[in-house]
C-alpha cells in the first residue's frame, strides 16, 4: 500500500481525522521523565499508546529532535520504529519541511524515507518541481507539500498576486498536476487561513491536505472542515500538536492527552 | 566579532572569495577512508588541512550527513569543531535550507547554531519573515536566505512575476530590508544565472551573495563577478564542491584538492 492507502486505511479504521503531532520538547515533558535515558523516547511512547486507536497518523516534527542532537535523533528513530512494529496501521509523517537541489536533494530524501523510515515529509516548494522529485519518486511514499502555513508571516510571499491569482494558489495548481503525475502529493494548509484553504480546495479537489494550527494556534475545527473537506467528508487532516501532548503534566499525562484528542477526533467528526 | 567580521576577516587574510563545500559522500571518498571510524570526518580533516589558507570559509551541507544517520552526524560535529579549534579564523556556513514557524523554528536555530555550532546557515524564505526572525536574532550569526537558486527549476516559482518584478527579486528587496534592520543577512545566488545575478546585486548593492553552482553545475566564474561584485571588489562568496574535493580518488586527494582550489581561488582573483 502506498502512503495516501494506508492513510486512509487508518482514517476508517479509526474513525479518526485526527493526526498528533509529536513535537516533543524536553524542556515541556513531565519532569519524571527527564532522567529517562532517552526522555523523548519514553514521553512519545507513553503518549501514542494512550491514543494509538483515535489517530489516523502521528506527525513528529524533526527540529525538536535535531535540538538535542544524536540523542534526540536516536528518540525519534526509536518512535518510529516503535510505531512501524506495534501499530503498522498507523503512518508517520516527519515534519521537516526539506528543499534542495541535485544530489543534495537526494541525500534528504534518503534520510527522512530510508535511515529515519518516515512514511510522509514535509517539503518546501520554493527551489521548484525538479527539488521535489527526488522525494516525489518514492511513489510509496508522500509529499506534503508546503502551500498556505498557518503562520501571520505567510501573506509575505504566498499571498503575492501572480497573473489572476496568489502565489499559493499557484503552488496548490502546480502541486495538482505533480499529483497527476506522481500520484503521492499532499497539501500543507494551515487552519488558520479558512478563506484560503476554500480557494484551494476548489484547485485541488481530491488532493489531501494537511492541517496544522488548530488548538494552540487558534485554528477552528468547524471552519475548517466547512471549507477544507472534500464531497467524500474526508481529504483533511488536522493536526494538533501541544493541546494533546501537554494537556497533562504530571504521571497520569498519557491519560489527560488521550482524553483531549478523544475530545478533538469527535469535535471533529461532529462537523463531518 | 559577527560572522560577515569573520569572513570579511577570512577574505583578506587568504586573499580569496573561495568556499569550499564539503558534500561528503561516502560513495564517493577515497576507498582507504571508508574503513575509518569516521570516514566522512577523516575525510573533511584532510581537506581542511589541506585547503585553510585557500578559503574564506567552508560549508558542509547536512543532508550529506543526516543520510548517513548519527554516525554522519557526529561526522559534521567533529568536522565543526576541529574547524573552530585549528582553524578558528576560517567561519562555517551550513548549508541546511531551513525554516519552519514559532517553536519549531526556534529549535531549528538552536540545532544549527548551539548544538551542530554553525558560524552561518542557509534558510528558506517561502514561509515570511516570521519564520526567519528566530535565527536572525542569533545577531552573531549569520543568515543566508535562498534567493535565484542553481538548479534549472528555479524558474517554477522564482521567476514569476510579482507587479514590475520577479518573484526572486521581491525576495531579495525584502531581504535587503531585512538586512537594514538585523545586520546578518545573505543572500544565495546560483552562478548558473548571470543575469539574474545582476538584478540581484543592483537591488541589494551591499549584501553579501553566496554563490553556489561552478564547476560540476557549469557556473562561469568570470561572469559571476562581472555581474556579481560589489563596488569593492568583494561580496561574493563562490562555493564550489564536487570539483574540488573529488579532485583527487587516491592517497594523494588531499593534495589533488589543494591543488584545484587553488587553481579556482587564483581564477577567481584574476577577474577581480
Amino acid at each position: 500500500m502506498n502512503f495516501i492507502e494506508r492513510l486512509e486505511s487508518a482514517v476508517n479504521k479509526n474513525n479518526s481525522l485526527l493526526c498528533i503531532g509529536l513535537d516533543s520538547d524536553v524542556a515541556k515533558i513531565p519532569k519524571h521523565l527527564v532522567d529517562q535515558p532517552h526522555p523523548l523516547f519514553s514521553f512519545n511512547r507513553a503518549i501514542i499508546d494512550a491514543t494509538h486507536d483515535l489517530v489516523c497518523c502521528y506527525k513528529p516534527n524533526i527540529a525538536y529532535y535535531e535540538a538535542q542532537g544524536t540523542k534526540g535523533m536516536r528518540s525519534l528513530r526509536y518512535t518510529i520504529d516503535y510505531l512501524h512494529e506495534k501499530y503498522p496501521d498507523i503512518p508517520i509523517i516527519i515534519d521537516a519541511k526539506r528543499g534542495d537541489i541535485g544530489e543534495s536533494d537526494r541525500q534528504y530524501a534518503k534520510a527522512v524515507f530510508e535511515y529515519i523510515g518516515a512514511d510522509a515529509v514535509t517539503v518546501n516548494p520554493y527551489l521548484g518541481l525538479d527539488s521535489l522529485e527526488p522525494f516525489l519518486t518514492y511513489k510509496d511514499k508522500g509529499v506534503i507539500i508546503l502551500c498556505r502555513t498557518s503562520n501571520s508571516g505567510a501573506v509575505d510571499f504566498q499571498d503575492i498576486r501572480v497573473k489572476n491569482m496568489k502565489l499559493y494558489e499557484y503552488v496548490a495548481k502546480s502541486a495538482a498536476k505533480w499529483n497527476k503525475q506522481y500520484g503521492n502529493c499532499l497539501l500543507v494548509v494551515g487552519a488558520t487561513w479558512p478563506e484560503q484553504m476554500k480557494r484551494i480546495r476548489e484547485i485541488a479537489k481530491n488532493m489531501w491536505f494537511l492541517v496544522p494550527g488548530v488548538g494552540a494556534q487558534g485554528g477552528d475545527i468547524k471552519n475548517i472542515l466547512a471549507t477544507g473537506l472534500r464531497n467524500d467528508k474526508s481529504g483533511i487532516i488536522i493536526n494538533s500538536s501541544r493541546s494533546i501532548i501537554y494537556a497533562g503534566s504530571g504521571k497520569t499525562f498519557p491519560h489527560d492527552a488521550r482524553t483531549e484528542a478523544e475530545k478533538i477526533r469527535d469535535t471533529i467528526n461532529s462537523y463531518r
